[in-house]
This record gives structure tokens, C-alpha cells and sequence, in this order.
């Protein structure tokens, strides 16, 4: 049976300043949680709709923070339209360092992507091609955000996401800063590096004026026939997508 | 001022059965909106915040279907959460011909992608690497579904969506049919040609077992560092991304 205060909290926990208050986040679905929990996040509670061995079978959890739930009562407090099995409350990592660039790989910096589903999908193509850090703007969506930590369909546990200012963090490197323009050279034929930063910008404006001037290596995804009428721009995480195939790709 | 009927038509277009009885569907903003209308599809109504000859204005539509309303009104009959100054109502085109590969062109085949924004973003990547026709299994997402039109960013006006038996077309074509599946070699690697048909799949499911014997390139998006744990898949419109980027690129 679950308490009013368990409902409470969990709805709470859609707004970024509850779950920064609480230091609590909410995932749903057992690949998801699972995935989580076996990277080593810690579940304050967690909610299934299984008979309680099996719902923790392969998650790795403390039964103790384990409640089996009903059907319905699991659809009151899930974000899913579709709600799947398991709820879990878990603890936002403190984060343990600053945020720094490893100048021996690649990494992704986020310059106000907005849509939460944009922001999980890119966590998981980062995750796929083995970019393990990716630095977000201020302004750029929340990654505990529900819409966000479903999105990554567990990506989240591989992937370092840290929210710092990237103009400071970018001005202050050596590393080639890559990012896609206009007025960039196209990306099938410069030369990439197998290190630097791939800065992706926000969905309506692109890249921020300020990073813009950051930007050393500037790449152009080109259209195919670009005589003809084709779509005015790619999706962020699809550009996303193109770029860090292709990276990955020469090396 | 909008009429009792007008709500309740618009309304009635969030469903396929309806938009089919009609033969009508709805779209919105100045740039979806915009794109059709220049594409040649016909507006039976067309509600507008801005005043009638400012709204019209790039707008190749016949006044007499034009009709300005309040924000609060367009509110009422919009799909979207931040409705954007004009929606329209619009002819769904009889299809004009039987559906046949072009054998000098790159096709795409969707065989049962469900999620209307995956398949809008898809429309849009299609676009994008001029690619003009896509064919889908009947039980792929509706195309005028309005989550699907809105997600396309106008590029349904570029692009040539046919429902059809895959199986069918698919069987009867001499054109190389590529497929991404996990037994599929490196795609980076293999030879790709200019023209052919690419299928892309179900988003749990993948391609359906009857047209993955009908694929004979199969291909497979390596992910990095292989050893690691890195994401288990990447979403079916990433994929079609960069798989379309890949070919792209070679030509």
C-alpha cells in the first residue's frame, strides 16, 4: 500500500527544484532501474509490481527498500503513459570533481539543448560510441529529469554528465573544440581528431555567440543535393548522431 | 470566432479513422504550415492570430478558407503545447500511383516504426540526404498523424510517404535491400551502393522476421569500444541517420 507521502514525494520529484532539494530522482522500468542500480545508484525506494523476489531479481538492491505495489497504484505515481513494472527513488550523485577535459578522448558539450527527450537520446549516442563525459550548460535540461533519465534507456550509467560553464571550461583548453555551422567545412572530408570536444548547440538558436568564437574546427553536415529544396536543419540529437558516427568511424 | 463544428472537426483529427473519413488532417505553424502549402496541398481552413493579410502573407492560400482568431481560440483547437500563430486543416493527397522503387534512387522501407515522433524525424532525415520516398508496412504510424506532421518540420512536403506490403514490394525488386541487424557487417566497412532500399524497424522489435529474409545487405552500426558495456541499441530514427549519413557520404 503506498503512503501519501510516498505518492507526494514522487510527484514532487518532477520539478528540478524538489529533486534538488531532496537530492532525489525518479526512474522507471526494469532495464532502466536496472541499469542504474548496477552502476551503482542507490534506490531510497523502490516500487515493482512483481511478487517481491522476482521483482529483484538481477537488480541488485537492498530488499529492504524494495515494496511490492499494484497495478494501479504503480500507474498513480509513474511519468510513463505506459508504466513499466518498477519505480524507483534514487540519490542524485554528489559530484565528486571539477569539471575537467580529458585531453586523451572525446567528449561532448551540450550548449542549451532543451528538450528533455533531445538530452536522453544524446546521453544514449554517446553511450554507444564510448564518449563517457558530456559537459551541459547551465541552462541546458536537467538530466534527473524523468523525461530525461527514460530517454537514456540506461545510458545514464555509463555516461558523465556535468553541468559547468562552458565558456570557461572551453577557453581554457588546448584541445580542438569541434562544432557544427553553417559556415563550416565539411565534415566527411576535414580531418578529425580521435581527441577534442564536440560542442552541440540549442535546438532553435544553434551555438551561443560567445561558444561560437570558441569553436576552432568548424563542421558543416551537407544535404544531399544542396541545389534542391531539402529540410532547413537536422534535429540535435540526429546531428549529434552523424557527427560522433563519423568520429568514430576514422579511427 | 470559431464555430461549435470547427472545434469539433479539428478535434476529430487527432484520429486516423477520422482523418481517413475526411480525407483531411491538420497541421501547424508558420513553417509547417508554410512548406505544404508551397508544396501544393490545399488548405480547406486555415486559422490565423495575426491579422488576415499579415498571416497570409508568404502563404500561397486562397483567402476565403483564411480565418482570424484569438490565442485563446487557436488554445482550444491546437495539438501543441506552445501553439504557434496558424493552424490548417488540409487535403490528405490521393495517392496518384501504384507504389514502385525508382531503381536509380535510395529508397527507405519502415517496417512497423510505431512512435509518430520517430517517424516525423525520420521524414525529416530523408529530407535532409534527398531521399525521396519512403515506403511503409501498413502497421507503421499514420503520416498525418499531427505528432508526426509537426515533428516532420515541413519536410512531408519533400518527401513521398507510401503505405504498402513490404513483403510484396520487397520480394518483386532486383535492387540491393539493406538492413541493419546484429549479425550485419560493419557499415563503415562494406560496400554500399548508390541506389537501393534501406529498412529500418520496429523500435522494440527491430524488422519483422518475414522482411529480414528479404534483406540481402545486412548491415550492423558498430558500436565503440565493442568490449565495454556500452548502450544495447540506438534509437530507430539515430540509426537511420547514420546509415543514411554513411551512403551519403560515399557518393
Amino acid at each position: 500500500m503506498l503512503s501519501k507521502n510516498q505518492i507526494k514525494l514522487v510527484h514532487a520529484l518532477e520539478l528540478k527544484k524538489n529533486r534538488k532539494r531532496e537530492g532525489l530522482f525518479v526512474a522507471e522500468g526494469p532495464k532502466v532501474v536496472g541499469d542504474l542500480l548496477r552502476a551503482g545508484y542507490e534506490a531510497v525506494m523502490l516500487f515493482s509490481t512483481r511478487a517481491q523476489e522476482e521483482g529483484l531479481k538481477g537488480l541488485q538492491v537492498d530488499s529492504t527498500s524494495a515494496q511490492q505495489v499494484s497495478e494501479e497504484e504503480l500507474r498513480r505515481i509513474s511519468f510513463l503513459q505506459h508504466p513499466q513494472e518498477v519505480l524507483a527513488v534514487m540519490r542524485i550523485p554528489v559530484a565528486q570533481e571539477k569539471a575537467a577535459i580529458d585531453k586523451t578522448q572525446l567528449s561532448l558539450a551540450l550548449d542549451g539543448v532543451q528538450d528533455p527527450g533531445n538530452l536522453g537520446t544524446i546521453i544514449r549516442i554517446a553511450d554507444w560510441f564510448g564518449i563517457s563525459t558530456i559537459f551541459c550548460s547551465p541552462d541546458t535540461a536537467d538530466v534527473y529529469n524523468p523525461k530525461v533519465v527514460q530517454a537514456t534507456m540506461g545510458s545514464l550509467a555509463h555516461v558523465n554528465v556535468v553541468y559547468t560553464d562552458l565558456e570557461q571550461l572551453l577557453s581554457a583548453t588546448d584541445v580542438p573544440v569541434y562544432g557544427t555551422l553553417l559556415d563550416g567545412q565539411d565534415i566527411y572530408q576535414e580531418t578529425l581528431t580521435p581527441h577534442g570536444v564536440i560542442v552541440m548547440g540549442n535546438e532553435g538558436n544553434g551555438i551561443s555567440p560567445r561558444i561560437r568564437q570558441l569553436v576552432n574546427r568548424r563542421l558543416l553536415i551537407p544535404n544531399f543535393h544542396p541545389s534542391a529544396e531539402t529540410a532547413e536543419s537536422l534535429n540535435v540529437a540526429i546531428a549529434t548522431a552523424i557527427t560522433c558516427s563519423e568520429f568514430r568511424r576514422r579511427f
